[in-house]
């Protein structure tokens, strides 16, 4: 039998879910796993637990943006804190599970590539147009990927990825679960990869 | 010159800086550093910045009681979720500072001494009477520790503490400070003691 799948919950948004993309697939690989990527909308979770965005809460946030300056150093990728900040997510979202649908990979590919452009570079990806952009510039076909980001069945696919994520516990981003086991957080991946060295422990 | 020790800010009734409390004396001495043990009442600082106790936030408290039992098997120590919590730690903090002003050594000793009771068997440890026969327990003269934590001059060290910890910037426990360099949370022991090897990154 294979192994359960890793899945990666993740909003565009969160810089952690950020340095936690950097890293997944690699660390799955290493252990015969697969990923599958799942963004999510955690400002809607959020709405339903109560729970501030970290960047708002008061010294945690400042913390916060020293943290992750410091942990992007440590794993040797860019980061820069977006001037606009926070990013409305909801159409890179979109267009990953439009992808996603037909390329698999490519839906990754364009993943990272936002994320390179919003948290290695700063720069705002919110309207189709700056989503298109960004698929246009890896190959992909930016136009029709501006188009289906309005497609109702598209929002309906990410409203219920991001209902779906909420009823398996989720609460926080970056999140894996791996045949039933949470771990939340960046700072879980260690706990991760010995959990996945040794069947739990 | 001597390296800056490790400025260590815990609660003893948070169940992170219990983990903690395991093995930053190691880290440190693996590093040439000490450490100066520092229990806050890191509520009065939570008074000021609105945050929740991590146990009562929805679901993330249910996270991290699973999380807090991995943790501890992984790092191979007794966890035992007391069935009073959370703990007014007040007069246990008071004991260590009325400790820590004639031996150092015995305070941290205490320390361990009430964690171990707490988080590794979940017994209650809260009134004058209770953490004395901590101290006993351990050698130590319980009768004049119960005395001494009713004393103002002892309550005034920890609010002082208290004070001290929020000024330098300590919005939660487990926190390590390092030559001004601030680390928070036991998930973070691993960039300290990279930034320990590397002299910062």
């Amino acid at each position: 039998m294979p192994h359960a799948p890793l899945e990666f919950y993740f909003d565009f948004s969160s810089p952690y879910s950020y340095l936690a993309a950097q890293t997944i697939d690699a660390l799955a690989g290493e252990h015969d796993r697969r990923v599958t990527w799942r963004p999510i909308m955690i400002g809607a979770i959020f709405k339903h637990t109560g729970a501030q965005p970290l960047m708002d809460v008061p010294l945690k946030g400042a913390y916060a943006r020293h943290d992750l300056a410091r942990s992007a150093r440590r794993l040797d990728v860019p980061f820069t804190m977006p001037a606009k900040f926070p990013l409305i997510a909801l159409n890179a979202a979109r267009g990953f599970y439009w992808l996603e649908a037909h390329d698999a990979a490519a839906a990754k590919r364009f993943a990272h590539a936002v994320y390179r452009a919003y948290w290695g570079e700063g720069r705002t990806v919110e309207t189709p147009e700056q989503v298109a952009a960004i698929a246009d510039n890896i190959g992909l076909d930016g136009a029709a990927l501006a188009a289906a980001v309005t497609e109702p069945a598209i929002k309906e696919r990410l409203r219920h990825a991001t209902e779906a994520a909420r009823a398996a516990g989720v609460f926080g981003v970056p999140t894996v679960i791996v045949a039933g086991e949470p771990f939340w957080g960046y700072d879980r991946f260690a706990d991760l990869r010995a959990w996945l060295e040794h069947g739990g422990w």
